[in-house]
This record gives C-alpha cells, sequence and structure tokens, in this order.
C-alpha cells in the first residue's frame, strides 16, 4: 500500500460511526449501564496507553503479536489497551487501600487488536466487562449472571439464554479419561468444539491425539451426562432467586470457553432470534489478577460483545426512532425577522423539543428539503404577516399540510398537528 | 527510566479514573449532551488511529512533533487522534453524500498529545466539539454561541461569560498600523495577549517588533475602542433572541485566540467563579476544512475544554451526590437464607432501587463495614427469624438505628427510615 498519496480515507478494521450508527450503540450502552448500575456496579475508566511491559506476556504468545506496540517519543515502550481486565489488575494493585473490599466494576472502552480485519471483526471494537472482585462467595457469580440477563432484557432482547458449566463437572467427568500423551485440558479442548463442529468430528480429533476411538466415545457420554456440580447447583439457585426464569438457564456440561484461566462457574449469553452464537461470556477467575501482575484476589466477571449486541439489536428493530433527533425545524423567512425566528426556537426549546433554527436565510424551499434530508417531522414558518399577527405557520413535512396557529398556542398545536 | 523492571504503573501524563471521578465526569457529559441534542446536534465518533499522513502537517511543525505515531505490524505509519477536526474533515469528504446539507455535530473523545504533562495538562484528555459544517449565515454563529451558554449553564455554573470578538474588528482597527517589518498579524498576535500582561508589555513587545512606542500605544488604544462590526452585531441580536442574557456577553476587541485559522467571529467562554481563564473557544473557519483536506465547506464551532469543565464543576460542589451509587446492601446471614435475600434484592431493584446482593455469607460485621466503606446508607438482614415471620430488619447505617417490618411494606418502609 502507497502510504505515500493517501487520500483522506479510514484504516482498514477501523469504523466510523455516523449519527444513526453512533445513537444505535448510546442506545444499547445506555440500557446496559441502566441495568449495571441498580445492580451497585461503578464505573471505571483507564488510559488507552499503558507500558508494553504491562500488556506483553499476559494473553500468550498468540496473543503478543495482536497487540499495538510501539516506541514514543520519550523512548518508553508502550501498547494500546487490548483488552479491560490487565489494566484493571494494575487498578486493583495500585489502589488497593482506596478500592471497596468488594470491588464490583462495570468499563466500556476501545480495546485494540492488530488482527485481521474480517466481517464483523475490527481492529478498534468496544469491550464491556462487569466484575466482582474480592468474593469467593457463589453469590457474586449470580449476581454477575442475573446482571447479565436482566441487561440483554433491559436492551429488548425477547429470548435471553443463559448457558452455564463449571470447571468442576469438566474435570470430575473427564479426568478419567486422560491418559498420559492426553492430558485432561486437551480432552477439554477438543470437547469445547461440540458447540461448532458434530460429534463425529469431536471423536476423530480425539482419536487422532491419541485417545483410543472408543475412550473418545465414553468420554463425550460422560460429559453430555454430567451430573451439575455443587457450587454451580448452587448458584443456579440464586440466579432463579434473582429473578431469572428457568427458561433462561441451559445448563451445558461441553461449555468450556477454552477453560483458560477459568477456575469455576463458566457461562455464555446468547440471543436465539438473532443467532446461535454467543454475546458474551465470563466466569470465575480466581487466579488471574494475581498472574496479571495484581493482588491475591478472587473475581467472577463477563466481558459483553457489545458490537454484536448492538448488531442484534439493530437486526431485531430494537433501536427506538430517537426521541433525540431535531424534532422541529424553525426556518428563517428574511433576515429582518431571523430575531423572530430564533425567539421561537427559544420557547419551543424551553418546552423540551428539540430543535434547530435554520442556518440559512430565506429560499424556504431548500430549508424544507433540509428538513426532509434530516427526517426532521415539523417546520415553522415565521413571515412578517406572521409576526405582525403573532402567529407561526406549522407545516407537517410527512403529508405536507400546513396550518397558521396563535403564538401562545404553538406548542400544544404542534403535539396535536405533526408529533406522535 | 528502566522499562526493563517498570513495575505495574501508570504513564505519566495519563490518568485512571476511579468511581467518583468517573462519575463526575459523566454527569457533566450528560449535561452538555442533552443541551446540544436540544439544539439538533447529532453525535459522531470516529477511530482513535487514522493514518499518519491524514494528521501530519496539519497543525504546524511543532504541532506535528506532539503527534503520536508509530508503524503499525503492516508496515502503515499511522498516527493516535490529536483533535476532532481533522477527522471530522476526512468523515465530510468521505461521506459528502449521505450527511445533511447542514451538518451539526457533537463529538467528545480522547486526544492524544506527546506534550509534556504539566498541572492539567495530560497526554490523553477529553475534546467536546459542537460544530456546525455548510452555512455561511449569522444564524450558525448564533446556535453555537447559544448552545454553548445553555451547555455550561446547565452543567449548573452560576455565571458563564461569553467574551465575543471577530476578525474584521481586529483588521479594520489595527490594519492602519500596519508596516513594511510588523504586519497586522504580527500586531494581532502581541494584542492578543492583554488578557494574560499589561498593557505597557503588549507596547514594549509591539516596540521590539519594530512599530514605534508612538503607533504600538495608538493601535492598543484603536483596538480598545474599536467599533463592533456589522457581522458580529448582527450575531448577537440573534445569541440574544436565542435566549442568552445580556449579562453573559462581553465583547472583547481584543480578543484573537492566536487568529490562526478564523475568518469571522472568535470567542471565548469562562466561569468566573472557577477562574477568569477560558473554558472553551472557537469561531469561525470557512477555509480550514478545506486546506485539512476535506471538502469546500464554510464551518463555525467551539471546543469545550472538557476536563477543566469537570474541574471547574467540582470546584464549585456541583456534582450531585449520584442517585446512581448503591442505595441499599442486602447483607447475607447465612447460606441457607442466601435465596431469601437474594428474593428482597429483586424485589428492590425491581422497584428501582440500586441494589447490591453482599457476596460474603455471615460475618454481618464485616458486611456493615463493606457497606460503610461504599457509602452504602442502608443494609437489610434477613436472618432465620425475619424469613420465618416474611419480616425485614432495616438498618440505617448513619444512625446506627434498625426496625424489623414486613416485608410486603418494605420498600415504603426504606424510603421512610433511611433514604433522603
Amino acid at each position: 500500500m502507497n502510504t505515500m498519496s493517501t487520500p483522506p480515507q479510514l484504516l482498514k478494521g477501523f469504523r466510523d460511526f455516523l449519527p444513526t450508527e453512533k445513537r444505535a450503540r448510546d442506545f444499547v450502552a445506555t440500557k446496559v449501564k441502566e441495568v449495571f448500575e441498580q445492580f451497585g456496579f461503578d464505573p471505571i475508566e483507564t488510559p488507552t496507553l499503558e507500558y508494553a511491559s504491562l500488556l506483553l506476556g499476559k494473553y500468550g504468545t498468540e496473543a503478543d503479536k495482536l497487540v499495538y506496540t510501539f516506541t514514543d517519543r520519550g523512548e518508553r515502550q508502550v501498547g494500546l489497551r487490548y483488552d479491560q481486565t490487565v489494566p484493571t489488575a494494575r487498578v486493583l494493585s495500585q489502589y488497593q487501600n482506596e478500592l471497596p473490599r468488594f470491588f464490583r466494576r462495570y468499563q466500556m472502552q476501545s480495546v485494540f487488536r492488530a488482527d485481521k480485519p474480517q466481517r464483523g471483526r475490527y481492529r478498534e471494537f468496544t469491550q464491556c466487562d462487569i466484575d466482582i472482585f474480592g468474593s469467593t462467595s457463589p453469590v457474586a457469580d449470580a449476581e454477575i449472571i442475573a446482571c447479565t440477563y436482566f441487561a440483554f432484557k433491559n436492551v429488548g432482547f425477547p429470548t435471553v439464554i443463559l448457558k452455564l458449566n463449571d470447571r468442576q463437572t469438566l474435570f470430575s467427568a473427564l479426568e478419567p479419561f486422560a491418559t498420559e500423551t492426553v492430558d485432561v485440558l486437551s480432552i477439554i479442548q477438543s470437547i469445547d468444539k461440540l458447540d461448532k463442529m458434530p460429534a463425529e468430528k469431536v471423536v476423530s480429533e480425539l482419536s487422532e491425539k491419541g485417545l483410543g476411538l472408543d475412550a473418545a466415545q465414553k468420554a463425550l457420554d460422560a460429559i453430555q451426562f454430567a451430573s451439575v456440580s455443587e457450587n454451580l447447583t448452587e448458584v443456579i439457585s440464586l440466579v432463579k432467586a434473582l429473578g431469572v426464569p428457568d427458561s433462561a438457564l441451559q445448563i451445558s456440561p461441553t461449555l468450556a470457553r477454552g477453560l483458560d484461566y477459568y477456575t469455576g462457574t463458566i457461562y455464555e449469553v446468547s440471543v436465539p432470534e438473532f443467532s446461535s452464537g454467543s454475546c458474551g461470556g465470563g466466569g470465575r477467575y480466581d487466579n488471574l489478577i494475581e498472574q496479571l501482575g495484581g493482588p491475591v484476589v478472587p473475581a467472577v466477571g463477563i466481558a459483553f460483545g457489545f458490537d454484536r449486541m448492538v448488531e442484534a439489536a439493530k437486526d431485531l428493530n430494537l433501536i427506538p426512532a430517537s426521541t433525540k433527533n431535531t424534532q422541529v425545524l424553525v426556518t428563517v423567512f428574511a433576515a429582518e425577522t431571523a430575531t423572530e425566528s430564533a425567539k421561537i426556537a427559544t420557547r419551543l426549546r424551553t418546552s423540551g423539543l428539540c430543535t434547530e433554527l435554520c442556518p440559512l436565510i430565506g429560499k424556504l424551499d431548500k430549508q424544507f428539503k433540509y428538513a426532509d434530508q434530516k427526517n426532521i417531522p415539523i417546520a415553522l414558518v415565521i413571515g412578517p404577516d406572521e409576526v405582525d399577527k403573532k402567529q407561526v405557520t406549522i407545516k407537517n413535512l410527512a403529508t405536507g399540510q400546513q396550518r397558521t396557529v396563535k403564538q401562545d398556542v404553538l406548542i400544544s398545536e404542534i403535539a396535536r398537528f405533526g408529533l406522535h
């Protein structure tokens, strides 16, 4: 790519959010935050740049290649935020004495991945995390799961499914099948793919790894009929007491999410009307914060796939026609009547209507055209006649109808005539 | 600085926002956005990274040194957002056919400057801009100025002062004093300092530049008694019609803001109870978007000093005790009563109270201590006795008082007993 003569353009894998898209994102963000705050989560923010040494070596060798790093003008090795967990580990360490014992925080910020851009995968995207630090109690797991359910419901998704599992279930069921060549983690890695590939393929993958075909089949049976651990049973009963309906909960003994750092519960959230794929996932990770350089502190949380949530919300028509769009365009008939138009605009704004005073003087047809372009439903005209008689002409741009009313009944006439 | 063994710490010039600070910032952001939307401004967002070629050579040689640039893994020269105007010029060019003719947008995002960190100056900070593109009408200038005034008032600032000037005033008054050695722009640069240094110093600076002492003094007199241009007179009468009181407007013929790219009105906003310094400034810049590689489009706008606004709002005690802080902690008496506590928490949340279910079982003193730590005013206790009798004990943590009530009157009793 020739960067010498680059015309003004976006970098690949990055996005502009124009008003319609930005409002959709703001809508979803507002809805989930409402629920986070109802559940007592506090917002925090960390900087976009950190020392590279903080970011590298935390996510594994493959991931390190995806961290944006560079040398700044002060010869410091720095990097762009890659996720919200590593900076939070730093925050937990740096402000140990200021943070409450059970710190429940939410965080919604951009993260950066030097990844190959693909459909639905971007180099800058929004992460949205809730976590509770400092508690090993199943109450904390239940609070995260219930908060997730209600956050998704608050966006308006008709059905929200939570798949639940825990590490203990996986280990108890699969450890008996581990051999010297194929350890239990390797078996779990294959089992985790049951969501995406048929059982026969998982069996053949396991036998390729070195497990006998018979043992592989038995491992699959064992996990599919595994009994629910005591911990998960307790979490589920709390989740139900927190108001989540039975129908939203699916015990899924094969769910492992790569297992990674999970030490207890593991879960995923999905919106079946949109896609069977996950819109977020998480679990308990009691050792991770220490591994990331933070204090020794148990933790449980979830990361929402914010971009997928926005896609889903648009797909299912959940984004309301915004009440924040301009409702009334006050046109300017001529230079002499501009202050009269300005006064009317002020009156409308004071009454709570989103209003624009048109920055074009005269040429009413062009002013109406602008209103059309921006989907403004109502335009007002205040010409010399109207000024004399203390009147305003209201034009409904959808129907083309118009009527002239007294200024002192303007607000109620606008409501009657053109706004729904 | 040894980056090899860096302990987890913040980069100099960058900030974490812990909950209290983040809520203060969110409060100010929400208040200004309310007014932006009342005035018909639409939100947009651009990516954090752009081609370096887009950013460099746009702000001058000195500024170029402050742009964070680096080579990404695909060998592209990229840079971090330095301001919001240059990316907006790209947006105006890239989406010309999609954007409305008079595009009024607001934008609130982080920008990055590889600058020396100082008190109140950061390497990552928030810019908050409103602009109207596509109109040369004084109506657009007036909309920006009025919107600024009401945005500041909506945050709660008791007094908001707008200093107003325009380029024409400066040129008409000062061009007569320009010489071959000292051009009018150089005179304006010195005059612009009248806010920060005494008149004698400005006079001596001008005479050092090569203007006679007498001419320098006369130039000062000329600008201080300059008459207001026709354009500014028109803008001011519109601003007043838009509801801004006379007392908020100060015509300031010496205000130049470095002049830079301004082609018409020039203005600054300040909050005198906090500081005489500016909390934002802007003006008309009809040629700049084209110079930045965008289309030929007139523009007028303002950049708010968001960080200063937050400082001012905190300093003047305008940040309300948040209604989003947790209001009630539901304690968990024992494992056997946990689901009962969870049900009570759900009932509270449903009624709109921000509620936490405490993720600690037993040890009530520690649960109360946590509530204290987080300034939660009310704790509820549901022990075996309470479960049996369908009761709840409400504890007011400020007074230490407690009372036991029936569950079905819980919500109203909480309101009566402990929340104000």
